[in-house]
């Protein structure tokens, strides 16, 4: 019987779309070695279009392009490719320089991409003359330059750093018409490079008394941050490369703490000072920002972790889907807790869930790329994704988080509470002219 | 018993050091959770100096530092950590740029310094005129729009891409004075996010006929190269992500072939044309450059493999050993046929050897970062690294190599044998002086 695209259709779309309700499809329908699919796809009246005539050659096909830079830049048809500033003229205040989750794809964000906070500009440090001090409770003060430091033995890991402040719009009343850059850009991912803080610190000796660390930068502000000792003898680095190269200047250059899935502004960028002692500082930081009063009157202090979480991605606000039919739902999932165990995708406000595959390998403490393939008839859908990690956690709604920690009728971020450690499911609706919508579900 | 340096470190010490001669140390001498090793470091008389004095406020310390850009670049004080160019004013004929190995670290080449071959400039492509056409021995020849593309299932994996003709200068009869960079640099490594291309085979649907494809670029020499339909089936993709944002203008911008493990050339970038075909096409790189003939009269042809290769990127030519002490020796193994399984290093001129630890998590066909921990006494030492493969093999000796393919007097690559697919061990001797020299063992 000769194949054509309904008849071979009906039988396999029966067997793709018995996931969830509303288009979702099972994550294994594109999988490799999927040979008993050859021909269900067409089924599907994919989006390739037929090709009646042999392309014409473009101008770029007929002349010699572009001379080769030392260093690589992308197209100039990629300039709206960039991170949202939230200071441009660089006033003297914090700068965020958010990612475009929208426009990526994979789980590594690009290094001219990562999300960056800076309060008070990136210093130009001259990595020469540059110095980490490691002093405080310890048998054996030390100072150690650049060169010194790249001795030692290194280790790399992928790993996410997100702003405890990242997606504080949802902490709002109602959901603010913006992209997933906008709210969720203060979080990226990378492999980073360095050396062990433990390695260090079996240099110096640990005095049995020191139960913390502060952590200092060398940028203007000195920005500080208190460490428990645990963490700097569990995971914690001294990053000196960022996806193989040197850290970006936004990321920390010439070094940075790194405490993989703990709160972004600890992981103190261009780091000069780690000084041993028995309590912790009460620095800026930590006594306000990161210390917001709970609506039962308790302070959220010393809460480190950034809990597990996901957001969808493709599609996602400020996108329109053109026509019905195939679509991927992507996005990204983590959790400081370690590897991402599971993400479970709706198109129908949470009345019915589908797995999603997550990309392999999965890293701890890293972004996952999770994707669910749909087909989208063209009616309303509601988009929401759900993250579950290794250690048992599960992404809140955004009703449970609002229930513990009030919202509010400005825009955040606002000083005070709450703007913090939103972690909670993000709702994208799909109206029915395509256009993709931020709603609370 | 009080632990000092020396009656710690001379027991730890003969614990570390039975791996094998001239100072290599177990690659576990400093793995997490080495408390049993806390205070052994000391006895290395590792590289920290003592810290008398707090730090001084350097200039970037007192004053707010410089404007947060929308796409982050590295700090000007890397303004050496670029590509170098073979045709830095873009005449008419072909540009390498290699990758800086000896300046990076990790598994990932970042975006700007991933190395590029363009044979007339990096064309200048709008991303919305350029189609992709799949025909031939097809059931329905389609063509696809970038936006038709980003609809499909996508996948995201790390590999490396390598020129078949990387390593080149290793079939000079003497070793070439030049950096890691010169001999090594048509490698990289990164995160490729696109689409299987057997799943737009599925589309097209196959005629059983097609044995081949031809894969052709919109550059102005139209580049193409022949490719077995099994390996399009295989693991084939059609990149349109590289380390999550679209390709570099020099890596194929807007899409690329990507065959992992195989012969970077056949990567086919600006991707416009795959049609399939009962016969390879002998195209020009293919019928020439890739054919070479070898001593005993046979054609090197569709050798499509890059072989289980590594090189040893710190310490390496170009770098100075300021003094006797502790040092990583680390560098990068890949495999066109999987894993790498194992690599092993000699600091004696292969008298004997050391197991390297290698970067977890070891990726099929990527770069893996292995180290090894040396004490460098100040003597002479000649280091190389040796690597295996998850199918079983092993990267073979320069002369190994030479006999089998002969040599030249003249300065690779030169137009005919042999210049192609070096895989052989490299070796970097250590002067007395600290200078590090390109050496044949």
């Amino acid at each position: 019987m000769e194949t054509t695209p309904n008849n071979r259709s009906k039988r396999e779309w029966e067997k793709l779309q018995a996931n969830a309700g509303n288009g979702l499809l099972d994550r294994r329908a594109f999988l490799r070695g999927g040979a008993a699919m050859a021909g269900a796809m067409m089924g599907y009246t994919f989006v390739g279009s037929a090709a009646a005539e042999p392309l014409a050659d473009d101008a770029w096909s007929k002349a010699p392009g572009n001379i080769v830079p030392a260093y690589g830049a992308p197209s100039r048809f990629e300039k709206n490719v960039v991170r949202t500033l939230s200071n441009p003229n660089s006033e003297p205040r914090t700068s965020h320089a958010r990612t475009p989750h929208h426009l990526l794809n994979g789980t590594i964000t690009p290094n001219g991409l990562h999300f960056t906070i800076s309060h008070a500009g990136n210093p130009d440090i001259d990595p020469d003359k540059h110095r980490l001090v490691i002093h405080g409770l310890v048998k054996r003060p030390l100072v150690f330059t650049l060169d010194a430091l790249g001795r030692y033995p290194m280790v790399s890991r992928m790993t996410f750093v997100e702003c405890g402040g990242n997606s504080a719009p949802f902490f709002s009343k109602e959901p603010i018409q913006a992209s997933v850059q906008a709210l969720h850009g203060l979080a990226s991912c990378a492999e980073w490079t360095g050396i062990r803080l433990s390695t260090l610190l079996e240099e110096t000796g640990v005095d049995p008394k020191a139960k913390w660390l502060i952590a200092e930068g060398a940028d203007a502000p000195a920005l500080s941050r208190s460490v428990p000792i645990t963490k700097a003898l569990d995971d914690a680095m001294i990053a000196l490369y960022q996806n193989g190269e040197r850290l970006m200047p936004g990321n920390g250059y010439p070094m940075r703490l790194l405490l993989p899935g703990w709160e972004g502004n600890m992981n103190v960028k261009f780091l000069r000072r780690i000084k041993l002692v028995e309590q912790p500082a009460m620095s800026y930081y930590e006594a306000r920002t990161y210390a917001p009063i709970l609506p039962g009157g308790k302070a959220y202090q010393f809460y480190f972790l950034q809990e597990v979480k996901s957001f969808i991605t493709h599609p996602s606000p400020g996108m329109m889907l053109k026509e019905p039919g195939f679509y991927e739902i992507s996005g990204v999932a983590y959790s400081g807790n370690g590897r991402i165990s599971k993400v479970m995708v709706s198109a129908d406000r949470g009345q019915s869930w589908a797995q999603a595959a997550l990309q392999e390998p999965v890293h701890s403490k890293a972004f996952t790329r999770f994707r669910v393939p749909w087909r989208w008839d063209g009616g309303p859908g509601v988009l929401q994704s759900r993250a579950w990690d290794e250690a048992g956690n599960v992404q809140p709604t955004r009703a449970q988080i609002v229930a513990a920690r009030g919202e509010t009728t400005k825009v955040p971020p606002v000083t005070g509470f709450p703007s913090q450690h939103y972690n909670g499911i993000t709702t994208w609706a799909i109206e029915r002219n395509g256009e993709v919508k931020h709603v609370y579900a």
